[in-house]
């Protein structure tokens, strides 16, 4: 019975969005969890976990779009470093973790509702995101 | 022992936040959990939850005014379909979830912190929000 | 066996970072939990929890100055009571809890990744973070 699980992939986008939510749900699937919650982390200070819809692309580029444009490359003080300092920033300002709950053995996710992993500093080559499932009791 | 509740609300604002301590407040009570986490979980991807001051409506207000001013309306590629992108971006910067820590029977808000929930799609007849209680052991 | 600890420090910054890793990490250690979550929660509606990269203080820096650029000082409707309201639109935005994986007895952050306390409204002579470690069963 996994009941953790770190969920590996590739990223080609420098900016992008990657929806995880089928491996969410085969975690809490495999869990046999009837009730309780599922905590999503992205390992890494350049990404970050969101929900978001995903009837098609459009909303995932406009949150590369607005991420940009509030947060514009190239003026931070982390530049001098990596030349990434917007990636981190972008990352915290999204944030590393979300929790879903498990709702009679499924995710509690509504219907437009998915689980996206935001890259802000790709391509890379393995990006890890920790899944946890906790039961009610 | 009810662990996890759905709250279910109705909206009267576009973009609006509406107050639900009290509701999770009553959960945790009833859950007679002496410590551990309740988590928040906003259904529906044009909303969000917020921990925020609740001494009067200015903040409220200025959260509004804030997402507003960084995410303005119609210039958004998801606008072609639905007419609602910033609505969207508004959801998935604030976050979907937070989660609040139980201690001695009650919710570790501190004087000032209350639990909202961010309308930012609004009027809705049903908005739904999850709340689940996982006690420390 | 603590599971449940507040954390209180003292800041001596308007806006900075601080950084509450090995506080956290302590708590995972004697909680002797090797599978689970780590709820970290500002409590107070002018500060917030932000993982970071802690390199040096680069980042830190740059995330004060990117939210003072976003939501700048002095406009806002809460103002004429506290003057800070800008204070309370930062916390709303990064948010008051981040929840970290435990994975084998540690913390699953990645090599960069530390959990700063985000003030915004200092120096403040007490703050709290509430730490909740939660096993997996």
């Amino acid at each position: 019975m996994a009941m953790q699980k770190i969920i590996t992939f590739r990223t080609d986008q420098q900016n992008g969005l990657y929806d995880i939510t089928s491996d969410v749900v085969s975690l809490i699937k495999a869990s046999k969890v009837r009730s309780g919650i599922a905590s999503v982390y992205a390992r890494g200070s350049t990404a970050a976990i969101m929900i978001q819809e995903n009837w098609d692309q459009s909303v995932q580029n406009d949150v590369v779009t607005l991420l940009r444009r509030i947060i514009p490359p190239g003026i931070w003080e982390h530049d001098r470093q990596d030349n990434n300092g917007d990636a981190h920033l972008k990352a915290g300002l999204v944030g590393a973790s979300e929790t879903i709950p498990i709702i009679d053995y499924n995710p509690g996710l509504s219907t437009w509702q998915n689980i996206f992993f935001c890259e802000f500093d790709g391509p890379r080559e393995r990006r890890e995101v920790v899944v946890t499932i906790i039961a009610e009791k």
